[in-house]
């Protein structure tokens, strides 16, 4: 495998000259996980004769699949449904799956129609699973075993399969005569295994296994936290259905990272750096739209108080303070929560005590910022009860920005929703309104001591 | 491997009755990676008692090494220096360094004090690699093949280490006679090979391979981005040093997202969701202090146009929107970037056609939400230069936070810093500043129209 040292330009070059023998010699070089960036920066004229030489050496299906899902629409729109179909065969099930729903759903029917029939049976029934599921994930591509084999027996078995096959085969999984598993033997005591042992005595009884409805985090979290290479996945009746291996445990791990990390920001995981404008555009609107909600909620919040404001027009200098250090705690607190609900670290119980600590660190944290703040404040009006407004206030901001980061995503998980998302607009409104709201009320309460 | 059922009330129950002899066994069938989560909801007098238990086992090693660093202080204060000596010297050296790390500084040498010789030397040569590199990553703990091995001798060298050797030996390294790596053997062609196959004709020769002091987080992609279950680290003569194996690559994807995350927040890594307050709060204030200096710098843009804010004071309802709006505009072009340098999908060229393309979609996304917001202002105040105001300070300040969400994490990528760490403070002060400003400047040459 060569370092990935050609770039774009020469690629181009070779292209704008009609050197395609050349350029297709440098596409070989290529590993198809190279590849994605390597289009990215293509026009679509020549992002079509890339493909064809790819689909001459059937790399196109490998290049598809390592493809960055924002890059997918414009190159899918290049290939003929006849030839996406030649692709889609050539893929295991999960990547076929993920392939699919990538094709726009006018054309959907119209690929699927030129697969085999049978392929076409196995998507259909893939497709039940729920999406992001075990299910979903899982290849159907795996080595079973009979029980009743010798570990000589089952190295010819691999043997017939051919050198040619994966060399990631990492686990054989024993099944009994109706095809429910048993035990699986690492591929390590196959080779070290006396060749008359049975397969039955070389295997690991006790091993986890994962009914295809979990969901693939969850199955993530096992493989991660348990060092495993690969978990097979089984119905209830402990038939073996298929394996997630480790490397598509890494995309899902990175995928999920991905999205909490997008959660908190409301944005909409198709919005990646290298989508179109326009897509991204059409998908932050909504946001900002909600966005734009809680933030005149807020302003109204300032609306009650015009009179003091009239009053005292000093008091909107510590506005943006107390709104932004309460939001930055909540936020504080909102992603340490998030964070430790997706690593699996947290469960509804030690939540209750998590929220209790979030609360507690808040209101410290709030009450030194108070204190430094409201000294401020005393030596800028020369007026203590100022000083005791900014204190009061931030410590109730802080604490209720705290109690809300912490409360929101574990509610949010408790329901079985996804605990990051729109918690972080939440947390920001509750420290932005209640921050105005108690730090002018209380003002408006002390208003002849201030003026 | 039992599904974690045990619960921490069962091992309470025991421990407190005496019943130590069926904590033992309660405690043997516990995965090493489950009694993190048991241990935290102990007493310190309890865990003393757990770790005795352990110690008899020789299982404390492992559960040392599978524990979240948040709860390491508190445990390793529980152990001797003896004792530590005897967990370090039974873990592999990746584990042992950090583990090492974890121990308060004035104990650390009584600790190393207690390893063997050989171990210590060992130990003193691996910290020599930067933190975070592969060097530090890596375990030395390989099986390296003679390039004139035969696979029936590669297999007998393989049973010679003992079917207790660990099972998830994946590949074989073939070096050459002066220990330079020329290439590797999945463990899968070995089965399968003809005994007398010279694994020189097995191997892989074309592999990635990766420096000792490489970042953790690049061989990490490298990694993910090949389908890789193990990476060989060599140094600049091609000597074989160690190996990184899939589940460190796991646990530093794993770490470094949780990294990014707490980055935005400007979260340190030590503060996780059982810290304990005292340290928490303790990481928080430093933080909390450079906020509270970007929030009442922004309340000084606002103290500029008090004369302003005076004779309209119907305008403060608005500083919220401008400000709220333009942060989240900006955290989300953020985090796009840091998410795609993360995962590597962004070189600084293309890094500047994704501040072009990050600017406009905060143009378009500000005129919007300005449009919107400008008609909400002249429903409200009847007058249409009010809701002009609105539209341009909303397009000034989502382009700039656009700018700056973009543009900085570009920048201290490109300085070879953390480009998510300080970024979200800055574009929230950015937004805040200036919204704030243009919002009030405008409204300030536009005031005789607008009262």
């Amino acid at each position: 495998m060569a370092q990935p040292v050609v770039t774009t330009r020469i690629l181009r070059r070779l292209l704008k000259s009609g050197a395609h023998f050349r350029a297709e010699k440098l596409l070989e070089r290529i590993h198809p996980a190279d590849l994605g960036p390597l289009l990215a920066d293509l026009t679509p004229d020549e992002i079509r004769i890339v493909i064809d030489l790819l689909f001459k050496h059937h790399r196109a299906a490998t290049m598809l699949r390592e493809l960055p899902p924002e890059l997918l629409p414009d190159i899918i729109e290049a290939i003929s449904d006849q030839r996406m179909a030649e692709v889609l065969n050539r893929l295991e099930m999960d990547d076929m799956l993920e392939l699919v729903d990538a094709i726009p759903e006018d054309r959907r029917v119209g690929v699927i129609e030129h697969l085999p029939v049978a392929r076409r049976e196995e998507l259909r029934h893939a497709e039940l699973y729920p999406p992001r599921s075990a299910g979903r994930a899982m290849t159907t591509n795996f080595s079973a075993l009979d029980e009743k084999m010798s570990a000589q027996e089952a190295i010819d078995s691999l043997r017939a399969v051919g050198l040619d096959a994966s060399d990631a085969i990492l686990y054989l999984y024993v099944v009994d005569e109706l095809q429910r598993l048993t035990g699986v033997v690492p591929i390590r005591r196959l080779v070290t295994a006396q060749p008359e042992t049975p397969v039955r005595e070389l295997a690991i009884r006790e091993m986890l296994s994962t009914p295809p409805d979990a969901d693939q985090e969850e199955v993530a979290q096992l493989v991660a936290r348990y060092d495993l290479l690969a978990i097979p996945v089984t119905d209830v009746d402990g038939t073996m259905l298929g394996v997630i291996t480790v490397d598509d445990v890494i995309d899902v791990i990175t995928e999920e990272a991905t999205q909490d990390i997008y959660n908190l920001a409301g944005l909409s995981e198709e919005d990646r750096v290298f989508t179109s404008a326009r897509v991204s555009i059409r998908k932050r609107l909504p946001w900002m739209l909600v966005n734009l909600c809680t933030a005149f909620s807020a302003g109204a919040v300032v609306g009650l108080f015009t009179g003091t404001i009239e009053q005292m027009v000093g008091l909107a200098i510590f506005l943006p303070v107390v709104a932004g250090v309460g939001g930055n705690g909540g936020i504080q607190t909102l992603t340490v929560i998030t964070r430790a609900i997706a690593l699996g670290e947290i469960e509804f119980s030690s939540g209750i005590r998590a929220v209790g600590k979030e609360m507690w660190v808040g209101l410290v944290v709030g009450a030194t910022a108070g204190l430094i703040s409201g000294g401020i404040a005393f030596l800028l009006h020369g007026n203590i009860y100022m000083g005791l407004v900014l204190l009061l206030a931030m410590m109730v901001t802080m604490v209720t920005a705290s109690l809300v980061g912490a409360a929101v995503p574990l509610m949010l998980k408790a329901l079985n929703q996804d605990p990051a998302l729109g918690s972080g607009i939440l947390v920001t409104f509750a420290a932005d309104a209640l921050g105005f709201f108690s730090f002018l009320g209380i003002a408006t309460l002390l208003l002849d001591r201030l003026v």
